[in-house]
């Protein structure tokens, strides 16, 4: 099996946006698809370390940021290589609030999603949820994962569905 | 809720094939993502009322076809826009037959899957699948759903998730 094949499904870059008690948190992701047209679903993967993860299935509401190929790498940076655990992602980030929910300024688009179900794999949950608004800020090209690879150099964190080797 | 903002989602485009009692059969997604790394397993949405869903669930195994940049339109033309019930597909499709599955020659990768599980959503079925085998077959460009719509013009299938309306 030549891994290099999954280099060959092409992706979006989003930052995943929720709270828990005290403040917002949020993540990388790049798995992320619509689901259905009527009503509006989407899916999206995140890996159980992420604490993202957690506060998703405990507030059952977040906000899918979708990240333009001009975006600050400072934001990728932030959101996909630290841990809203013990860091505060939102203090050096632009946003507004749009239904609770925190979106990043920069993003090029987002959509506020409410939790419908979860399917539990191995690693990663996948999360499906409703998508109860959605806007365009931007008129930006959004970023592919393949651009961030490519163009950027960007490298995968370690949760990401994506991640193969420090190598790649 | 601007409908529109889905457009700012990025996708692939995929030919996913499986088979029959007596043939063939597959049908286009753009909704397909890679899942978990380890063991490999990608997540595909699909129409319930496509014929390839109901035999996914019967056969429990697919091919995942990765449709390139330079890829013959018939081939969109044929798998996206014609029903495997009343239709052979793969009569003018050149493939090759992969682990009993067949796979488009045309393709610039294919994986093929193994069903462990699925998700029923309204209109949908998120199918969960582990990959046992997965290669290149040519040096090019995957083709994004953005190209697709973009470049080539291209329209969605009534049954695909990112179908909106036919003036977009």
């Amino acid at each position: 099996m030549d891994k290099n094949t999954f280099t060959k499904l092409s992706y979006g870059m989003y930052a995943i946006c929720t709270k828990d008690n005290e403040r917002f948190c949020g993540c990388i992701a790049n798995s992320a698809m619509q689901i259905t047209s009527e009503p509006a679903t989407v899916a999206v993967s995140i890996n159980h370390d992420n604490y993202t993860n957690e506060q998703i299935k405990k507030y059952k509401e977040f906000s899918l940021c979708v990240l333009g190929e001009k975006i600050n790498p400072l934001v990728i940076g932030t959101f996909g290589f630290r841990s809203a655990r013990d860091f505060d992602k939102f203090k050096n980030t632009e946003y507004f609030i749009k239904n609770g929910l925190p979106v990043c300024k920069e993003a090029c688009a987002y959509f506020i999603c409410k939790l419908i179900d979860f399917s539990e794999t191995k690693t990663h949950t996948i999360f499906i949820a409703q998508v109860c608004e959605c806007e365009i800020l931007k008129d930006e090209t959004p970023m592919t994962y393949s651009y961030y690879h490519n163009v950027i150099k960007g490298k995968s964190p370690k949760n990401a569905p994506t991640y193969i080797s420090p190598e790649i």
